[in-house]
């Protein structure tokens, strides 16, 4: 399958790797490719500089989000939140109609130190906005309650018995993204929460997990649901 | 121990009855206890008719909110969130001031329908508003996480393999709730979240416990951190 990663930081790069492992072509779609590829330094919230990355993933393309988004029959949204909705736009809203979209950003706003708080949260949701933006899209909101390995190998906590979500208003395009979930990645626990409002859920749930991280002293920490 | 408990719905009920069959001596606060007790019908949220519950249990008290604060060595506030801080106002700062206020409420607002929205979330919580509001009560922020049977009978659950959290800028307090939640009501896994900003990520939780609810049609559902 032809994939499309926007975002080259740490968890664009982690699915990239592993989707591309898996035997599927990925490119990776950022603003500006020369400017990623000069990149010295590793992002924000980690990995490695994206060129040394990207040497070492010579098997991953690298385009615009235009062309990635042009490239990919699904695509991923691992822009960093306050850039998704430029980057999708830059993507292109003809790129975006049709396509699942598998949003695993958060609205995280780190203006104000640490931890971060969320730049849209209570009544609406970083999906919803993306939704609405490009509503021929076919958005499902998952995977943003874990960190970048988790999200491709869950495996690596607790045996992988803990809990993915799923968020949208395409139930095929959510049923396509928790076969993705399983056979591609592993995910053992997939819970449908409903339509893109539900992922005010997952998104509001970063605050606990952040807090989770500090007091825990390990971003691999995870819920699993129980009844 | 000499418990008091504010609020007469169905967490103030499922608390107070737990504690009192535990051999505690329990005072149930309310605004006004003349119309509590002529209550015949169940509120809001559930639990029985206060005037029909209390007759059941004549071994617990009813008082004010002032009085049920002054006969407890620990305090727990279960009143709705909307009415938390006008009811610990009743209650009094000088009835609170160094005492355990395990704070069980959560910042909903049902004015737009169900799922409620939180009045209060992000870069505030309602715990951080009543430690603000009586900064000599030693305020722990738990047990919100749950619904009101969990809260008193985790095993109920999954025989009681899931997670309660603990809130509060006092340790000392924090240690004696989590002697509570274990010795007297059995939970397993209790994680310290450090201070009570750090009640935002429980509070912010209840946005994915609710879809959980919605989606998988039970309020039994909660979550067990795994690492």
């Amino acid at each position: 399958m032809r994939v499309g990663v926007f975002g080259t930081g740490v968890v664009g790069q982690t699915l990239a790797a592993k989707i591309t492992e898996l035997g599927h072509e990925v490119m990776v779609g950022t603003r500006d490719v020369e400017a990623a590829m000069a990149r010295t330094e590793p992002g924000p919230a980690g990995g490695q500089a994206f060129s040394e990355w990207a040497a070492q993933h010579s098997d991953v393309k690298v385009g615009t989000f235009a062309e990635a988004a042009a490239h990919g029959e699904v695509l991923f949204n691992a822009t960093n939140g306050q850039g998704s909705i430029p980057a999708l736009e830059m993507a292109g809203a003809g790129n975006l109609g049709g396509k699942v979209l598998v949003d695993v950003s958060n609205p995280l706003d780190f203006s104000g130190g640490m931890p971060p708080s969320l730049f849209v949260a209570n009544t609406d949701s970083l999906a919803e906005q993306i939704q609405r933006a490009f509503p021929d899209a076919r958005v499902v909101n998952s995977l943003n309650t874990v960190n970048a390995n988790l999200m491709v190998d869950p495996g690596q906590t607790a045996g992988g018995e803990h809990t993915v979500f799923v968020s949208g208003d395409d139930q095929s395009a959510k049923d396509e993204v928790t076969r993705i979930l399983r056979d591609w990645f592993g995910w053992k626990h997939v819970i449908d929460l409903g339509d893109i409002t539900s992922a005010r859920g997952p998104e509001m749930y970063i605050a606990l997990w952040l807090r989770l991280w500090l007091g825990l002293g390990t971003s691999m920490a995870t819920i699993k649901v129980v009844t």
